[in-house]
């Protein structure tokens, strides 16, 4: 596996100087929102047959170092995993203990993203069993990329962008390991049965479609068939049986507190008052909203605003809690579409409610489709670590430098009919609104609003929102405003990274796959 | 589109002469069960982008000529088309009555099945709007192939390999058009919701996938999301809203009805009493019956010995009917794994029972794939137009050489565990057991017992199961010996057809896309 990215920099649509060559790939530089048209063929996997898979339909091995030296695991191989587990994941710790027994080196690790929990890694990452991550580094492993001590260039993905680069050959997998909680002996996996369900296991579709070799490895084996299959046996090699995936207790998210700060409770209610009264919030309405504190509180107050106006939602799109399972239950939706469950409630409602419906990065987010879910959405909330006063986003640094957050589905969702960023102004006394986003992870002109505590940014670009709410009594004002407030708290601007200019650690996709912006690393 | 079949033949591995040549095209003879390896990549489709699909999910145009026209609907290309509506299917003759309209020649329509409807079609065949049919012909449709009025040579391909053909790039659809009893606009689809409800989409499904343009036809149009979406949005380029896809009354199937008749009742007994004193019926067992009049009557008498021995079966594969419906419904089975449905119980079980699971030719049937269903059954009672002494069996054209059916998943269920022809000895006084079929579908080794309202003849090469059967005071007895006896009844053998040794109007694949036979003109 080439380490070679380019030290050489071109200037992107943004403005933005990003390597042609990462990790010996050539990469297209970012050129605009629709503006990229790809050329060419989606992937093909070899041709199959049936002769050469057991007609009982039992594909069981013996251990997960079985199905890895019969799918011909070797140096240089790009391996998946997904992140359903979250920060209980026990596998993928495992499986590169198996791997570095195996004496194999140079391993292209493609999470669908990663979580504290690998920091275990590290230290094959050090040894050279894992060359670099393709997927997003949340924590220790980003600061550990942040600060040089990778082999290779990370890749930043969105969700979405994970499936396309999949689907479009980008990156070909060689053996995906899908860990499943509930599986039969063919392959046919969910993740809402077991004791480790999750909910859906959409962030490992691609991965089952496209990979050479596909690796079940599950805590609970069914009898054929293994209802939902939400992946295919008509897609696996090898299914393994393990006494356990990991730690339950913490599959589901750490994030799904309601916020109990005065300041992010008030965000919620600007958030959830401006969806109101800039009418979007209306009968068959649709919207999507995360896991995280600011987001819940939204929900709670959205709730309620479409209770007293008999309002009902066609549909909802998830990361799934119990707060929309509430408003489905309670009749205020008509359907959750859901990629992925933040906590019990969520994996409950999804496998026996059939309104709570299992989507894949597929359905929602993959702009090399014919189209996708994400841009019907009537109004996403979503959270950001900067924003500047062109509306361009990040979402994956912090004004520091260090690279500490995945894209998720984040670049995808801002397709959406009205896209919101919902943040405090400040985080421990750094200001979030910035002259310059220290990664560009989205143009300004895909951000629609932004609420702070402060007050409402409305993009000048939507002038259509801005009349709709020019006689509201929000604090709608200039993000220039709102930033001169904040520096004067804050005492001026963040202090300006100290990175290398010439050293790349991540580049930053957008969701067309093309080059959005480059991760340098951190001088200490 | 080439109409070169070349009359110089090639001896596959069953003896039969086949063309190597086929509409221009080269095709492999056949080479024996899981002999032939498929080598290469499946079909990669262009990669598509957002950009060109609109945002807000609204792809409905405002008839389907403006959908071909979108298309780019042009002379020699490949249509295809589902046959979940069966005889009640009204959008085919529609659909070509358009392409007539707009003076487009030569096509290759790709059905997964004709239906007496479309005799309608003959039309189009004789003034070559069709330049030939690759898919089932049933009644009238095979009767004019037969006589050599089609310009091209027909390609007859089960299920299965129907699916993997498209999938292998073999055949290459660039329209497909999807009757579809529930849409929204953005293209999912499903047939159990709608008044023209039919039950699964399965056959369309890879069609969904791999065709150039996809164009959804639906006369309940749903607010997105249309849920469950068997079809996915996300593979459909256009939708189009129809007042009716034709006549609801004819889409469930007219076969579904318990024979009357006294021998055929006593196949169905044999069946039952064979599966249960063999030892097949036991707890967990799965088995796959049709819709048929002796298959329904095998299973109402399975159904009682199951009951009487308390034996549940993990699962049953549909074509469903209410026959199945009420096995799940009573506690007699898990699930039922269902490709049609062939009356409105099974329809409406499918739609409202979680445990009657919606499944395709990719799941069940498709022999390039890393495994499938079929293999999994352990008994499946099929029926046949002929069988011979060795085994061999016919299941498309008659004693008289006229080609009336299709293979449906015939070939592909051989595939199961145990392998039972239940048909009559003789039909209108033609005996069914001959010396030689006329064509061959299916070689020998892959039929296990033939049942006859004259006894029970089982394969030489299933030893396991005449041992099992040693002590059972059921009717076993050697092929030959039924054989003699209707021929004493019948007045000899069948009268040779009267076919042309140089013309071949249809060949007939292996699911694994080998040419096993060639059938021929009739000379008038």
């Amino acid at each position: 596996m080439s380490n070679k990215t380019s030290q050489k920099f071109v200037k992107n649509a943004v403005g933005r100087f990003v390597p042609e060559i990462v990790n010996g790939v050539r990469m297209i530089p970012f050129k605009g929102i629709n503006k990229y048209v790809p050329q060419g063929q989606i992937a093909s996997p070899p041709v199959r047959s049936c002769i050469n898979y057991p007609a009982d339909g039992n594909k069981i091995v013996r251990n997960l170092k079985e199905a890895l030296k019969k799918s011909g695991l070797k140096s240089g191989m790009t391996i998946s995993t997904h992140h359903h587990l979250r920060n209980g994941d026990g596998l993928t710790n495992v499986l590169f203990d198996t791997i570095k027994e195996m004496g194999v080196k140079n391993i292209r690790w493609f999470p669908s993203a990663s979580f504290p929990v690998h920091d275990y890694l590290i230290k094959y990452l050090e040894d050279g069993t894992i060359h670099h991550i393709e997927g997003s580094m949340n924590g220790p492993l980003g600061r550990f990329a942040s600060e040089g001590n990778m082999k290779g260039t990370g890749v930043l993905r969105s969700h979405g962008g994970r499936y396309r680069a999949i689907q479009d050959g980008e990156v070909h997998i060689d053996i995906a390991v899908i860990a499943a909680p509930c599986a039969d002996f063919f392959g046919n996996a969910n993740g809402v049965q077991g004791k480790s369900a999750c909910g859906p296991l959409g962030f490992a579709l691609g991965d089952s479609e496209y990979a050479d070799k596909v690796i079940v490895v599950t805590d609970t084996l069914v009898e054929f068939p293994c209802v939902p299959w939400h992946i295919q046996g008509n897609n696996v090699d090898y299914v393994v049986e393990v006494d356990s995936l990991g730690d339950p207790s913490k599959i589901v998210s750490g994030t799904t507190q309601v916020t109990k700060s005065p300041d992010r409770i008030l965000i919620a209610e600007y958030v959830a008052r401006f969806v109101e009264e800039a009418g979007i919030m209306r009968d068959g309405f649709s919207f999507q909203a995360g896991a995280g504190g600011i987001n819940l509180a939204f929900l709670l107050s959205l709730k309620e605003r479409m209770k007293s106006k008999n309002i009902k939602a066609r549909f909802i799109r998830g990361g799934s809690t119990r707060y929309l399972t509430e408003m489905l239950e309670g009749g205020l939706a008509d359907y959750i579409l859901d990629g992925q469950a933040f906590d019990m409630a969520g994996v409950q409602s999804l496998r026996d409610n059939p309104h709570h419906v299992n989507t894949s990065p597929f359905t929602s987010y993959n702009f090399h489709g014919k189209g996708n879910f994400a841009s019907m959405l009537d109004v996403v909330v979503l959270g950001a670590t900067e924003v500047d006063i062109h509306f361009n986003a990040n979402v994956v640094t912090h004004s520091d430098g260090y690279l500490l957050h995945g894209i998720g589905g984040w670049q995808d969702c801002l397709f959406g009919q009205c896209t919101i960023l919902a943040i405090p102004s400040f985080r421990d006394r750094v200001p979030i609104i910035v002259d310059r986003v220290t990664t560009l992870c989205a143009p300004g002109e895909m951000i629609d609003v932004v609420i702070t505590e402060r007050g409402i940014a409305i993009n000048p670009l939507r002038q259509d929102l801005l009349s709709k709410v020019s006689k509201s009594t929000l604090p709608i004002r200039e993000i220039r405003d709102t930033q001169n407030e904040v520096y004067e708290i804050c005492g001026g601007k963040p202090d300006q990274p100290n990175i290398s200019n010439s050293d790349v650690v991540s580049v930053v996709q957008w969701v067309d796959g093309t080059t959005i912006d480059a991760i340098h690393r951190i001088e200490k």
